[in-house]
This record gives structure tokens, sequence and C-alpha cells, in this order.
């Protein structure tokens, strides 16, 4: 059974409220982006293509990071040498579901942003000797904005009617020495990308109440 | 003029391009979400209700993070002694919008979020004292995926039809002492929430090319 993501099997955990009416942004877009995508493990054969990840990258590069400074790199493993080198790199868990997946991506901080900030935020000409002169300050607003950059293209691939698996379980060490020995980057986060197979997710896990997350001050 | 976030004015760069055409979010909904919206300086009086940051947290929670284990904290900054107390710890270009905006809210990684793990990862019960013997693989985890769900929550304030002011220029370890005081939480962002006001922004940055950003191995 191939279960394509724009209708999962009902769930009660995760059907629409009334609080879906108080959003300007329609019930179909929420399902689609948010209510009833999930994180695949399992995916169809079905190929990603290049133009694809164009149109996914074209909606979330829209999203906003600090300064403008848009850290994120993406490297598209599509040789099966790379998916091999790759694959070794991650916890035993997700080895056979990425070396499955039509399509994995390494979602990457670049730690030399600052080398394009003349492009990106051109009307203060001296941010990137700022960066530049700060090594730790610099790296950190990288990491942070890469992530963030991660979470809108994630939601970005769902926009385009695919499912992603996110994975944060590897040996950081190994995987940036196998695809970024430079050491200007860090992997944040590899994401599988396909259409969702057979028995893709098990049962929604609960979410966090309002009231256990929120406070007022 | 009081421009709405659903009307902005035109702007050549982010107009929508074939590229859309390719996603099955409809163009509607990628206009609200990532390409007509703006991280707004100005908002108007317009106040911002609890009903609607209930609905906006009820969107954003069903986001994935990693076993699930949602460490994004927020504190609403309602009251005027709270608001000055913040504003006190922010750089200065961020004060006078943050002291002006109809809602505050603070976004912080709880780095105790394994003590929730038996109601969000109940299949695996050891996951709670796995976290609990690592405190750096703890923070880590933590601040990694709040600030996933900074992202999330970024959009599903678009997704109400607000728009949000994220702010990372601010005296980290002033902000945490004022209001976490436990030393248990690590501040991510700030964000102004409400109608944007009058010029709200400049005009686009530029993003940067599919080519910048994506190779391929």
């Amino acid at each position: 059974m191939t279960i394509s993501v724009q209708n999962p099997p009902a769930d009660p955990t995760d059907a629409r409220t009334a609080l879906a009416d108080r959003l300007a942004l329609s019930g179909e877009a929420q399902d689609l982006l948010f209510r009833q995508a999930r994180s695949a493990n399992t995916f169809t054969d079905e190929p990603v293509s290049d133009e694809q990840v164009e149109a996914i990258y074209d909606l979330a590069k829209w999203a906003p990071t600090s300064m403008n400074n848009q850290p994120l790199r993406i490297v598209l493993v599509r040789s099966p040498q790379a998916r091999e080198r790759l694959v070794a790199t991650l916890s035993e868990g997700n080895r056979a579901k990425t070396a499955a997946a039509p399509l994995v991506a390494i979602l990457a901080a670049d730690h030399g942003f600052h080398e394009r900030l003349a492009k990106t935020f051109p009307h203060f000409p001296g941010a990137r000797d700022l960066f530049a002169a700060d090594d730790a300050m610099r790296a950190q607003s990288a990491d942070l904005n890469a992530t963030l950059q991660v979470a809108y293209l994630i939601l970005a691939v769902r926009a385009a009617g695919l499912a992603a698996g996110p994975m944060t379980g590897y040996d950081a060490a190994a995987l940036n020495d196998e695809f970024f020995p430079d050491g200007g980057h860090k992997v944040v986060a590899v994401v599988n990308i396909g259409r969702p197979g057979d028995d893709a997710w098990r049962d929604r896990l609960p979410r966090l109440d309002f009231d256990e997350v929120v406070t007022t001050v």
C-alpha cells in the first residue's frame, strides 16, 4: 500500500479542531505542512528530481535569518559511492532507511557565510569584517540560523507534497570530516526525502499541552 | 498607512515564479508563509490575544523534533514591568520596536525537557535516563530542537495572518538570568508579534542562488 502524504490514515490525536479556524492559513495548507505531515521512515521508489529540489529551495529561501546571513548549505547525496560514505557515519537505526531513500540531503551550517554578506546584507558594508573578527560568534550565528533554515526546509519539502525524514543520529565528527574536510562547515541534520512508503510511520506521538509550554509574565 | 501582511507592496524580487507551480501547497499559502511575509519592525496597536497564541501553538506543535523532545518554552511578556526588564537586555537597535510591539515572546530551550519524555516518547522508557546522564548532549539537543521549533513558530505566527519580528540581538547572559534564574533554560530568540505598522520593513534583501547553496555528490 502506498500512502500519499496528502491523505494519511485518520488519526484522532491530530484531527483538525476549532483552533484551526482562528488562522488565516487554509485548513488544507495547515494539514499539508503541520497536522497530517509526518517524518517518514520508508519511501516509495519514486525519484525526487533536481527540479523539485529547486522549487523547494526557492520557497524556503525567503524565510528569515539574522542579518539575512543564510548560512545553510545543502549537499544532495546522489551517487551510490557518496550514499555509502554517508550511511557509514549514521547511527545503526538510521542506516537502512537512508540507504533506501530516493534522495538524501546533508544540511550544514557554513561558518564562512560572512564572505557572502556583501551580497546578502549590502547596506552594512562592515558586516563581513565584524563576523571575520570573531570566530566563536560567527560559528554560533551560523549554527543557529542554519538550524532555523533546516526547519524551513522541512516544511518546504512538505509543501512539495513530499515527506521529510530528518535525522540527528550520526557520528558528527566522522560526517563532517567525510563531507566537509575544510573544517569550515558543521552538519546540522541529515534528511531523507521522498514519497512515504509502506508503514512509513508509527502512531502520532503526544505533543505538550499549551500550559506545559507557554507562561505569561 | 497600515500594511496588511496579506497585501504587502508589490516587490519584484519576491514575485511568484513558475517554480511555485511545482509545489503542492497553494500559491496563496506560499505567499502568506514565505514569499510575502516579512520580519516586521513596526506594528499597529491591535492586540494579540491569548486565543491567537493558542491557535499558533496548536499548529506549530505538530512539526518534528528529535525523539519528539519538544524543548521549546514560550514566555509571553505581557506586564509593563516584565517588558521593561526584557527591553533592558536587548541590543540598542532592538529596544524601541520591542517596547512598542503588541506582544513580545521569549523563546527558550528547556534543558530539562527529558523530564517530559515519559509523556512525549512513551515507547522508550529509558529515554529520560539517557539524557539525564549526559548534560552536554542534553543541552545540545535542547538548543538544536528548540531552534527548529522557533522556526516552526515564526511560520505559524504568519499562518495566523500576523507578522513576526524575530531577534537574536541581546545580552544573552543578562536575559537568561532575568527570566530563567534556574539556569536550566537558554534563550534562543525573542520575537515581536503583531500586525505590521507604518514602514514595517525595508526592501527585500537578496537571497542566495540555488547554485550558491546546493551541491550534488
